[in-house]
């Protein structure tokens, strides 16, 4: 079946979250969000295309930072209201500078740091 | 610093997306909905507990399935609006029992399916 970007299951600001994992090791590196239009950018383009909730705009991922996210596979859930982007990420997903915006853990009741920036 | 769920951002309706992870060999399994209430419960009984937007009521995940997630850690982003579990999984995390949620790729613009049943 041809896959079409409006027959997602979009939030009612028209989004949906799209999860980055690291194609190479399974990492996942973030979340963030997409309409119909930047989903198909991706696809077309293979370099993934994030709406930022923040500033109401595409978010080309690494147009400013360079940390580009090359597109390796998209996927979608059962639902259709959740996308998996396998990537191959340049540098640090993460505006802190780490690789995976995940760097917190909960252990013990406890907030610890599990990775530095690179 | 201590952990307190209230300190999560939440969306209007109060839930923050979690991606559950298997613990074991990385792969995204599925992405659910907690509530401040699902993210303490989870911490404390070590398994997870989603809030199901559907249904409005806590989904303590393999109650009636059998399916259920035990909690080997819980991390969160550099925004704190989004969590990832990664949990030992029992059986079938998708509700159409497969592993995963997301087993439809889309490949050259067609819809693929990547994985079968259990």
């Amino acid at each position: 079946m041809r896959f079409d970007p409006a027959s997602l299951e979009f939030d009612a600001q028209g989004l949906i979250p799209a999860i980055a994992q690291d194609a190479e090791n399974g990492q996942v590196l973030m979340l963030a969000w997409m309409n119909a239009e930047s989903v198909a950018r991706t696809l077309e383009e293979g370099r993934v295309v994030y709406w930022s909730r923040s500033r109401a705009a595409f978010w080309r991922k690494g147009d400013t930072s360079g940390h580009v996210q090359e597109l390796v596979e998209m996927r979608l859930d059962c639902d259709r209201d959740c996308l998996l982007l396998l990537v191959r990420q340049t540098g640090a997903a993460c505006h802190t500078g780490r690789r995976s915006c995940f760097f917190t853990a909960v252990r013990e009741g406890e907030e610890q740091e599990i990775a530095a920036p690179l």
